[in-house]
């Protein structure tokens, strides 16, 4: 009738307003699938991994002894390969460990709780049940809580507090609840078995590899953004929008930004050092690496980032007159190429773990480079007295009103040697670090 | 015998020793704990509300008609409370919503696959359901990875992975695969509906109003560390020492690095935030509040604490003497007091959502403390050319050995104030995010 057509022609709009709008979302999502994929195909590795263990613990249920064998709750095998099938290796031995103990412990105690009840009759079995489950349950989550043990226990604190539970209560229902804790718990052996085999000897990903990459890159990003900002505001402006093509431009605005990554990735580092250790030796980390040195290197590394995103404040509006730029460019220039090329130096020396001869030489470097920039300082200082005395030739262009420079862009210049002086003490506790790490290193070996 | 005698005699130290160190590790673990629950009484309610909905689940195994209701599968209720049951209501409400599609989704596509794996016969059915549980799990494993689906749709992921292979390969032993797929989402209905109701009537806590006050306490603290730290560098030294009781000691020490833990709340904020999204409306929040603000708000807060961060490099070793810092301190204080009293105004618009007729009182305060500012430069770089032609009076104690000013000392003062002005830099774009954000609140209402 004539009400429904009236009701279909308005909403047809916004029914086909939704549709184009959720293909056009899809499209998005495979658009960005198709880009990480390509960028990190270790990632897809990961997933057909995945797959692999999950077809292989499916054979539980194909093959009939196998299913037999296992109670028929060859479920728990799959959910465990669902669930602790990491993208680490560190990672998924963490989750797996955890997983084995954690039904252990919670069934014997299941068991024993179960006992303890029908001792006191049908009637309060119930009762002593569910007050054991709320007590346990609730420790059991208020321990999740505490940083050290969320930092390595979570997950075996949730399996805990579901495998007591399940055996506990199921003892209820079920006739032979020994039999029924055992199945549980070799099924979830099972899993974690797959898993952890899958995961180390298949394309192995280790968190300590993960975690030495990341603190790598974080330290020629650094050294990459310190340059990058050094020079697009030491660069001449007539020089900056010619001959500078697009790409160029491109990639310096990657280097400069570069910096922020590292002030993002805290998290990732504490869980990659939480997974490390969990780690077996493997490539050139012994089992004893000082993996949790890594969280110090990383909030130096972060520290010095924060200094980088203080100068790009003031780089962000450049106004210090060219000729003034002209008189400390040599100087800073050398002061910043030195302080990259340690942090350079620096990632050969974690690389290798092994001390760099040309450190020390660097280290000199940079040191002379700041007494030169703290001389031009000086220098600066005397001349400007100068200036407002005799006004010589070299300074006239930057004073148009005034007989004294701009002092605008002279606070504009001491902050950024200031920051670049900073950024060089940090350098140097940069340095501490990384050679009491590669000491520790060496000595684990 | 003798050598067994040995071995126990050797053993024993370190059996004890290890036996003491883990009655310490344990013990620390208690005190820890102690502290943490009295610091947080709310994570103890949650505790107990977790224990509470996990004995209202398990009721489900007590109860005959309960328990056949769900065909004897009681354990996939439960595992779902365990695992769903998160601190804030939005977690809970995201992992509730995922869980509950995914169950649906991947039953239905399991009894879909299985049903086209039977036409093929019982040879090939293994191979077919197999293949399949490739295909999804490594699909749904990658999805996992890309960004946008691993912040609201990951555990979805996950159980749509579980379910499927549950329900596809479960036909090929269970008879009445249609039964089974509908007792699995029933349970896991139960489970949610547990979930979501205790989670929202017992003592909720909202991601919303968590993401809120961590948002406001950081701005108090940005603006309690500023002040603070200014008043470090230019207290006299001689006050340093004197007359400053540990207590005040302690207090300004946890203020002087409040601004750290701004630094590393991101990752909380982010997932803050992806939580909110799911809230129904509550308290002074309605359902389209602008959640997504509070993460550029954050970033912002963030930059602003970088800037203390390199004011702290500064401020660490205090070279300036003690005539230099005065001639300095009231225009710094002011213009940073100015600039935290405009952050602790901003506290009061981001609680009530509406503007302050303070804000631009302060604002213009502080636009009137740089100038100051930069006059007191202005009048510093004036002075120090008298300074080395006449040397007044003034000016005399700070040069034992030289004509001109320490230079260092001056350098050091100027980054000083130069690094004010980028912060009152930062305070501005941060007050331009609250306005769009409280905009955006009362249009929203």
């Amino acid at each position: 009738d004539g009400m429904s057509m009236l009701f279909v022609s308005e909403c047809m709009p916004h029914t086909a307003g939704f549709v184009v709008g959720l293909l056009f979302k899809y499209l998005g999502l495979m658009q960005s699938g198709w880009r990480y994929g390509t960028s990190e195909p270790r990632k897809i590795v990961h997933c057909f991994k995945v797959g692999m263990a999950l077809c292989l613990v499916s054979l539980f249920y194909y093959v009939g002894p196998l299913y037999e064998g296992v109670g028929g709750n060859a479920m728990w095998a799959v959910l465990t390969v669902v669930v602790a099938f990491e993208y680490t290796v560190g990672a998924t031995i963490c989750k797996c460990v955890n997983r084995t103990t954690a039904t252990f412990i919670a069934g014997a105690l299941g068991i024993g709780v179960h006992w303890v009840a029908t001792r006191f009759g049908k009637a309060w079995e119930p009762i002593i049940l569910q007050v054991s489950v709320f007590v346990f349950a609730s420790a059991a989550t208020f321990l999740r809580f505490l940083p050290s043990v969320k930092a390595h226990f979570d997950h075996g604190a949730l399996i805990f507090i579901f495998t007591f539970i399940l055996v506990s209560v199921s003892g209820y229902r079920v006739p032979d609840l020994f039999d029924f804790a055992q199945h549980r718990l070799s099924n979830v052996a099972i899993g974690t078995s797959i898993c952890v085999v899958t995961s180390i000897f298949c394309c192995p990903v280790w968190a300590g590899n993960e975690l030495h990459s990341l603190i790598l890159s974080n330290m020629e990003k650094l050294a990459d953004s310190l340059d990058a900002y050094v020079a697009v505001y030491l660069r001449d402006d007539a020089d900056a929008d010619a001959d500078v093509d697009d790409m160029k431009k491109e990639a310096s605005k990657e280097k400069l930004i570069g910096y922020r990554s590292v002030l993002d990735s805290m998290s990732t580092e504490e869980s990659l050092v939480n997974y490390a250790r969990w780690e077996p030796a493997h490539g050139g980390f012994s089992f004893k690496h000082p993996w949790k040195d890594y969280l110090e290197l990383g909030a130096l590394l972060r520290s010095y980032a924060n200094c980088i995103d203080a100068l790009s404040g003031i780089v962000s509006d450049t106004k210090a007159p060219a000729f003034l730029k002209k008189y400390f460019s040599t100087a800073c220039l050398k002061l910043s190429s030195n302080s990259s090329a340690v942090l350079r130096e620096l990632v050969v020396v974690v690389r290798t773990s092994a001390e760099s001869p040309k450190i020390g030489l660097r280290l000199k470097d940079m040191c002379v480079a700041v007494q030169e920039l703290h001389n031009a300082l000086k220098a600066l200082s005397n001349q400007k007295t100068v200036a407002t005395e005799t006004k010589p030739e070299e300074f006239s262009e930057g004073k148009g009103e005034s007989n004294v420079l701009p002092f605008v862009a002279i606070v504009q210049l001491v902050t950024l040697s200031s920051l670049l002086i900073e950024i060089v003490a940090r350098t140097e506790k940069i340095v501490k670090a990384v050679n009491i790490l590669a000491h520790k290193v060496t000595s684990s070996e």
